[in-house]
């Protein structure tokens, strides 16, 4: 890679900013904002050769372009950048659903002959969200899922784990459909959870809050996310959020009969369960 | 406070007798256990004065009085206990729930006329348990809910506080039964959830675990908690967290229409309330 376009400079494209200038100091990277103020404030935290509201000086001669905005903002995005970019140069986003992104965004470069796309999904972030909360460590040691369509090239699926292993992402694939349905069961349908669980605590006694320990902090962390950008990504992966959803609520009636039944062997069973897994799901982080 | 009496060396009783050795030098501490191996390692961490796995040495002369047993063990060491301790003693303990506590213990040192008591539970604690988790500063900062029964000393309540700020903790006090619902609402309920959405995500697709992030984890972090332990605490508030967990399923049946219904903007709504809702909660940590 010689020349990097990050589109969106929030905390992922900052991200990547950081983490590039650390781990690979020979590439150049350039970084769009849509706003004026976005872009001095790339200026100012130095971490780009150039920085614009203009696409045209920043796709120049890119061979490397990722689409580090909003989903719902993507597709607008890559109908104004597509025929700027160098025809051949690879794309990727990192979109947190990928089936509708992949639907509304290959068909665009596609059709002009110019990009090859694939879609991607660091799994990194945070609850806190803006260029203030990158940092350059944000990608290392976690997993980007890259999701080759039918019919990628061998070529740009390599470009898209050249590129993550690059700013420290461990690379695993599956297609955009397997992806939002293991996504919406280890990231949508948890968020859903956690803003539950904070408006029915808070809402059914605010004085208990007083009370709040770490564990219900820790349980609710994500319901801090950025409400505009979660509403974008659990919309788009309404069907299988829903599904699950439902499948969640049917097994918690089990659990509530479990408890009002006064068999303490079967919660006891249920939380050795639990407990079991959550210890390896821990372990999975190395 | 003169002679402090721990009983039980877990997690809770070996970091009170952590904190005493930082904060009060100037106090005896005894610590008892029930198992000559749990004395050997209470003796080897150096932690205390006196370790033993007799009472009677560990309660003579102590002016206060911790039990730090898992709830269901505590009836039989108070009636073990109420013979040898000082017809004075301050007691109390440290468990979860209050109610059923309070009303098999209270009634053991009144018809003994000696000791006196008040239910405590600080609000401190790990996933991780046992001495060898134990830490000096565990309550620093953390709430101890005190729950005065109807009837209780000045004296008594006075002693209680005394006790829990020596430690670190900001003491706050409940009725019995109203630190019930609270606590089933800000931490039972939520380790049930946290429990139910490890079981639903491992089960439903194991392979979709490869892809937990961040968020799956905490959001389930407290679902790694001693099963057994938790039993005890889930069971013994079965009443005010089943009525609870009823609620909360009614709320999850409503964000699953609105999904299915397809109106983003309700989503929103219901994402930024939890949003609000939840920096509420961090903000209250100070």
């Amino acid at each position: 890679m010689n020349k990097i376009a990050l589109l969106g400079p929030g905390l992922l494209g900052g991200s990547l900013a950081l983490a590039l200038r650390a781990r690979a100091p020979q590439c150049r990277v350039a970084v769009w904002a849509r706003r004026e103020a976005a872009v001095e404030e790339v200026r100012a935290a130095g971490i780009c050769e150039l920085a614009s509201t203009e696409l045209a000086p920043v796709l120049e001669g890119a061979d490397t372009v990722i689409l580090c905005v909003p989903i719902g903002a993507m597709p607008e995005l890559a109908r104004a950048m597509v025929g700027l970019i160098e025809p051949d140069a690879f794309v990727t986003d990192v979109g947190s659903v990928k089936a509708p992104v992949v639907e509304a965004l290959l068909p665009i470069f596609e059709r002009a002959g110019r990009g090859r796309f694939v879609g991607s999904h660091p799994m990194a972030g945070s609850e806190q969200a803006g260029l203030s909360a990158a940092r350059a460590d944000l990608f290392e040691g976690s997993v980007c899922i890259v999701t080759p369509h039918i019919g990628i090239s061998p070529r740009t699926l390599e470009a898209a784990s050249d590129f993550w292993r690059l700013v420290g992402c461990e690379v695993k694939t599956l297609s955009p459909t397997e992806h939002d349905a293991a996504i919406g069961l280890v990231s949508h349908l948890p968020h859903l959870i956690a803003a539950a669980l904070t408006n029915f605590v808070c809402t059914q006694n605010p004085e208990a809050v007083d009370f709040c320990g770490n564990g219900l902090r820790d349980t609710t962390r994500i319901a801090s996310g950025l409400p505009g950008m979660w509403t974008e990504i659990l919309a788009s992966n309404r069907a299988e959020l829903g599904s699950q959803l439902e499948a969640f609520i049917a097994r918690l009636q089990e659990v509530a009969q479990d408890i009002a039944g006064g068999d303490d062997s079967k919660l006891k069973e249920f939380l050795t369960n639990a407990q079991v897994r959550r210890d390896r799901l821990i372990k999975q982080r190395n």
